[in-house]
Parts: C-alpha cells; sequence; structure tokens
C-alpha cells in the first residue's frame, strides 16, 4: 500500500484543508532498468508552493488538480536498478507527495548523512541556504558597514540571510510578526534589531529608527505594507531583492501598494526579482560556503519538524500561517 | 540691465506661473581673474526641475525659495577673463535662468557650432541623448529581436529611446497622449507600434495586442496607471529602467499603484531607477556613438521651441502638460 497528497481543488485565497485529498494507492512496484524504489524521509513545504497551486502563469508549472503535490524532499534508496544509486543512498530533489515513489534519478542528488542531518538539506545547506546566499550575492552586493533589513527574517530563508549579513559585517535588522520571534531573531541569530510588524503602529517610523544611516540592502520575503514602510529609508544605489510576496500569495484581488517608481528613480535604487533555480551555475561555491560556515558555527538554523506524511497539508498552511520558526519540515 | 526668473514660492500640485517671479537685475559686471561673462542663448525645461521646486529629500538639492532656478544652458561667451574660454566661444552647463551671469567656467564645456546645432546641445548630443543612450545600455541591455515599450514616447527622452531600439533591431512600442503623437512616433522615428493611452480604454489589452511574444525591456518615463498595465505583459528577465515618474510629479498625495513585488519575482525581473549623472565616466563614448548615429542620420530629433527668456516659466508649465513634441527648449 502507498498514499500520495494530492491537490484535489485549487485553493481560492487562504488555502484549507479541503483543497488537499490523501489518497490510497494500490501500488505495485515493478522497477525497470535505471529505475529505483524511494521511501520519503523529510519533506519540504514552501511558500511558493501556494503559487504552483494557482493556474497563474508563472515561473513553474501549476500542479494539476486530482495529482500529487511535489516538493523538495529527502528519500532513501529502498530498492535500485540504477547503476548511479545503492540501496540505502539518500537522495534529495524536487519529488512528489508519496510516501513511497519510482524514480530514474534524473534531477536528483545523492547526500551525505555524515556532514549534514538529513533535513538540513531541505534547508541551511539545501535551496533555503542557497536562496538567502546567492539572492545576497547576486542581487544585494552587500558591503561592509552597510544596513540591512530582512522581512520574514523568522521564517527559513530569512534567518538565514541575517546570520549572513552579521557574517559579512552589517548592521542586520529583522522585521517578524512575534515578540517571540523577534527576540529569536536578537539572541540566537545575531541581528542587531528586530521590529514586530503586528504591534508596531508606525513602522515608517520604526525602520527609521533601526536604520538611522538609511537602508542599503532589502530583503523582501513578504511585500505588502511592511516592504512599502521600508521604501521611506532606502539609500542612494540601494538594492531590493524580492526573494517573496508571500503576504500577497492569497490574495484573490490585485494588491496595491504605494508606488514604487518614484522611490526607485529618486535613490538609483534596484529592485530585481530573486529565484535560485536561475542560478545553478552558482549552487557547488554556495553550498561549499555555506557547509563551511555551518562547520565553523558561524551558521545556526532553526526547524520546525512536524511529523507524519498525512500532516503534510497542515504542516503547509501553518507555515503559511507563520507559526513555524525556521524551516518548515515534515518527517515522514 | 539684467533678468533673472526666480523660484517665488513651492508649487503644491501642478505649478502654475505664480510659483514664479521675474526680478530685473542692476548688475554691474566686473570681471575677476578667472571669470567671464555669459548670455544665455537656449535653456533646457526638463521634468526633474519640478522635484528640484519641492524641499522633498532627493538626488539634487531643492532650489531655494527667491533664488534663480536653474538648468541646462547653452551660452555664448560675451567677456573672458579665463585663459580657457574666449569671446565668441559657446559654452554648455548647469547655469542660472537669467539672461547674463558670471561663471569661472567650473563644469562648463566648450561646444561646437559646427557639429551640431546649439540647441542639441540641450538634446540630442547632450543631457537628453545620453539618458536614453545610457539608460537604454546600462539597465535596458537590450538584445536584438526583443521587444521593448517607451512610455512618454514623444518626449524628449522617449523619441530617442525608441530610436535607439531601432537601431539595435528591438521591437518597439511607444505610448504617449495624443493621435498626433503616435503618428509621429511611427512615421518619423519608426515605431513600430503607438498606444495612445488617454484614447485606449484598456490599457492592459492594447500592450498585450501590440507585444505578443511579451516585454523585455521598459524604459518608463511616467509611472503611474501606464506604467501597472505594463507590468502584466513582462517577459522572464524582463529590465525596467526607471527613468521618471512624471505622472506622479504633481501629486501631493503618496501615489499607490498595483504592486510590483509579485511581478518581478514571478519574471525574475529587475526595475532600476536610472540617474544619468551617475554614468559620468560614460558620457564620452556615449555622446560619439550618438554623434555617429546623428551625421548618419539614423537619429533625428524634434524640439519645441518657445522664443523669449520671460516665456521660460509657461515653457515649463506646458512641458509638463505634454505640449511639447521631443525636447522642449526657450530660445532666449
Amino acid at each position: 500500500m502507498n498514499t500520495s497528497i494530492n491537490l484535489k481543488q485549487r485553493p481560492v485565497g487562504t488555502p484549507t484543508l479541503d483543497d488537499f485529498s490523501l489518497e490510497e494507492l494500490d501500488d505495485n512496484f515493478i522497477l525497470k532498468n535505471g529505475e529505483m524504489l524511494l521511501v520519503s524521509k523529510y519533506i519540504s513545504v514552501d511558500p511558493y508552493l501556494r503559487g504552483r497551486m494557482s493556474d497563474a502563469k508563472s515561473y513553474v508549472p501549476p500542479f494539476k488538480v486530482g495529482e500529487p503535490i511535489s516538493s523538495g524532499i529527502v528519500a532513501k534508496v529502498l530498492e535500485s536498478k540504477n547503476e548511479n544509486f545503492k540501496v540505502g543512498d539518500f537522495v534529495y530533489g524536487l519529488l512528489q507527495w508519496k510516501e513511497k515513489q519510482v524514480s530514474n534519478g534524473e534531477g536528483l542528488q545523492k547526500i551525505d548523512k555524515s556532514k549534514a542531518p538529513l533535513s538540513a538539506y531541505l534547508g541551511i545547506v539545501g535551496m533555503t541556504g542557497l536562496t538567502a546566499y546567492l539572492g545576497l550575492h547576486e542581487i544585494g552586493k552587500p558591503k561592509q558597514g552597510e544596513t540591512m533589513v530582512v522581512s520574514g527574517a523568522a521564517g527559513a530563508v530569512g534567518s538565514v540571510v541575517g546570520q549572513i549579513g552579521k557574517i559579512l559585517g552589517l548592521t542586520v535588522i529583522g522585521i517578524a510578526g512575534t515578540d517571540e520571534k523577534i527576540d529569536m531573531l536578537k539572541s540566537d541569530f545575531g541581528f542587531d534589531h528586530g521590529i514586530n510588524y503586528k504591534t508596531t503602529k508606525d513602522m515608517k517610523a520604526a525602520i527609521k529608527e533601526a536604520a538611522p544611516n538609511g537602508v542599503d540592502v532589502y530583503f523582501d520575503n513578504v511585500g505588502g505594507p511592511i516592504s512599502d514602510a521600508v521604501l521611506f529609508s532606502i539609500n542612494q544605489f540601494a538594492r531590493i531583492i524580492i526573494c517573496g510576496a508571500i503576504s500577497v500569495y492569497n490574495k484573490t484581488e490585485l494588491p496595491m501598494a504605494v508606488a514604487v517608481q518614484p522611490f526607485l528613480v529618486k535613490n538609483s535604487a534596484l529592485m530585481q526579482g530573486f529565484i535560485v533555480s536561475n542560478y545553478a551555475d552558482k549552487f557547488p561555491v554556495a553550498i561549499k560556503q555555506l557547509a563551511t560556515w555551518l562547520g565553523e558555527d558561524k551558521l545556526i538554523y532553526r526547524e520546525t519538524i512536524v511529523e507524519g506524511f498525512e500532516n503534510t497539508p497542515q504542516a503547509f498552511l501553518d507555515m503559511m500561517d507563520g507559526k513555524n520558526k525556521g524551516k518548515m519540515i515534515v518527517k515522514v
């Protein structure tokens, strides 16, 4: 017996459990040459998946209704007729939300359990770390002594961005939605300042106060009113990395915002959308750097691990709702 | 006797003639060593001056109330105690709105009447041409076969941008506000398509129709609803040059717009504010290229020339109102 989690219907606005279905599969796994049987161990749930649940044009094709969702998964090889993978190997790749599945190995990479915990390959030494590192390097181009603001700072990517900022000698200001998260940013991740956007009445003033010299780099995971407020503090030649816009993913109407154009032209500032997969040629260098910092204890990471395959949709919903601290992962 | 045009008060919203004053000056010009006496010949009126009339923080300091406005001016040397300039030379630089003024030559460059008409040094071989050329090259990075949209296309910068686009092998779509301007874009400047935003009900649909392969480069002179509409057609890796936001310069309230962040992240697109003075090291190469194209008749330019020094404020207001075709210039 096998189980999959499918997209039952396209969510309208905020997704609910009704948008997902658990399907019992009567799979009979007979491997062809080159194939292997995988058992899922850890499943990554990420904000970008919300986009794929809609059928709007985007950089990745939408999920199909009635078919399994897919995301980053760490799996173990149970059987193998593929000469590159042997039984007991662990692999990482974009796989379906199934307890077991067959793969020909395409797009999968073997991972080494001795170098980092398996779940870290979904986070700090996986897409999360790569997104933080490459977004900051390739677009943010930070220089020692500059000031950086990170929104969604307590999230998986945000917490890594802030730590890398500190390693590089920046003043780092994190924005998050609970006092507990703000404390964590400062005490655990070494952020210089934290702003709780849910309890702060005047975000514009709070950012100005935290960044008296203005903002040189803004790593934006959220969009919406928080990002509007940051605009008022940007410096000449500021760089704004648009890594996500979680605040609008569930919106059914076209979101309006403060017009960015006057701010960009006044400050010769740059704003660029960042999608990690466009920088695949830089992954090896970036992973090496992340692993080095991890080994030197310069980077720490948080995970919120939810147990049980069937809880994957709830984990996704909770992550969208900001209930995670650091990377949200399902342990199968 | 001499005359200056001063900023009488800071405009609120759309400027009016009341915001300017004409002052008779009882100047007695006695030159010190190194100085020269200049008589203004051509005065440039430009959208960016509106910003300097307010006291908001910007990339250039605000004009002072009660003092002369300044802009790009072509002047003739009447008397000289400066060894680098002799009587009869023509110079270009940032000068005050005065019929006559004394200068020590700092920031002025000699211009050659035989290479281009004097007024062209305020336009196609001056800041206008440089803005078009460098904005497009440095941020737009156009590639043959791509599609470009230009807003404010019948304006000084826009009409040059479109022509350079055609030289470089792009499909060029211009947006302007009268049918006469649209005709001019296509018949005189070689644009492939023109959209009259004042008579087009659904700009989003009109842009999609004119750019069936999507928009790779958007040279934005206007901001506002026109720029909102372009977002829906941008391609992956699109580059948006924010050269101006004339649609909001007169706004007293903070302008709202469609949130750009989701569009930028979905398309890995870039949006960057462009200010020509940041690229001064590239001026010589750019001027040479512009002059070459001009000599080869690959570039043509339009001027709206208003006669009379005292009409400079009205010329500025008319330019802000879109009454010019090409570069708006006052002949003193």
